[in-house]
């Protein structure tokens, strides 16, 4: 049995969710999002973010992370917003020693839908249908849901590749 | 009197110098990088920053911080790595509860060389003669220093912006 966060990282919202994985069975124990506010000063929204999942972890005491590197066909400027959120996000996991797994999006349709090409709605519905009671008040939630799904059918491959740094 | 901790974010090489100022004097304290390794795992590489961070704040408790706003006129990949050790460049000294102000690259060259165009060698130059001791192994730690001499001329007005918030 692994307990697994996933995390869809954004600046203004950024999705979360555990689920437990024992087998093939998968349990639902919760979702949201994390939420930081526009006007703030940026080191404000990172402690902010960084605040929010530091709870949310010692609230769930996952086993393991797992984080949706989201493809980003933007500006530069845009991409470097969207970087910051995500290297805090990357971060926060590590610093409690836990392993983190990133995905790229369209290995987590597949896993969850069966195609790399699903949309939003599909990718929902999936989610709705393996994790019973999932609240899903975001489309963030979902796609951090829809990680941590993924990962609990890939992880024993995948974590070999980030368990090379041991904490301080 | 008031320390200063200046950073010049990078995921491979975060430069990193701190000053004093006590009115119109300026004091060289140390600088250096902080490196993280090109083959980790970007979760490794991020905890791997954010200790070395963690590190110097703890050193030099610093009772400000300052961090240049590089400008990215590249691909969307490279904005969103940059980004990633960005959030965690600004997120380490707001977890520790001081202020952190940010500079674009222009403004950091107009206080340091008094033009916003002026180059790398420029900016080195200038750093070396107004902190006599400065030892700048590489140009990531003058660009530290630099934004930490723009933050001495600057801070009074700045601050304001940045300190919305309390931390929990």
């Amino acid at each position: 049995m692994v307990r697994v966060l996933g995390l869809d990282p954004g600046l203004r919202f950024c999705g979360w969710g555990v689920i437990e994985s024992d087998g093939n069975r998968l349990r639902h124990l919760g979702d949201g999002v994390v939420a930081t506010v526009d006007s703030d000063a940026m080191a404000v929204r990172l402690r902010c973010l960084h605040d929010g999942l530091a709870a949310l972890l010692a609230e769930w005491a996952p086993d393991e992370a797992a984080v949706e590197h989201t493809y980003m066909n933007k500006n530069p400027g845009a991409a470097i917003k969207l970087g910051m959120a995500r290297g805090v996000v990357l971060l926060a996991p590590a610093l409690t020693g836990i392993p983190v797994a990133e995905y790229q999006a369209m290995e987590v349709k597949r896993a969850v839908v069966g195609t790399g090409h699903a949309d939003k709605i599909q990718v929902q519905d999936m989610v709705r249908r393996l994790l019973p009671g999932a609240v899903l008040k975001r489309a963030d939630a979902a796609d951090a849901l829809a990680v941590a799904i993924c990962h609990a059918h890939h992880r024993s491959s995948r974590l070999m590749l980030t368990q090379g740094y041991t904490p301080a």
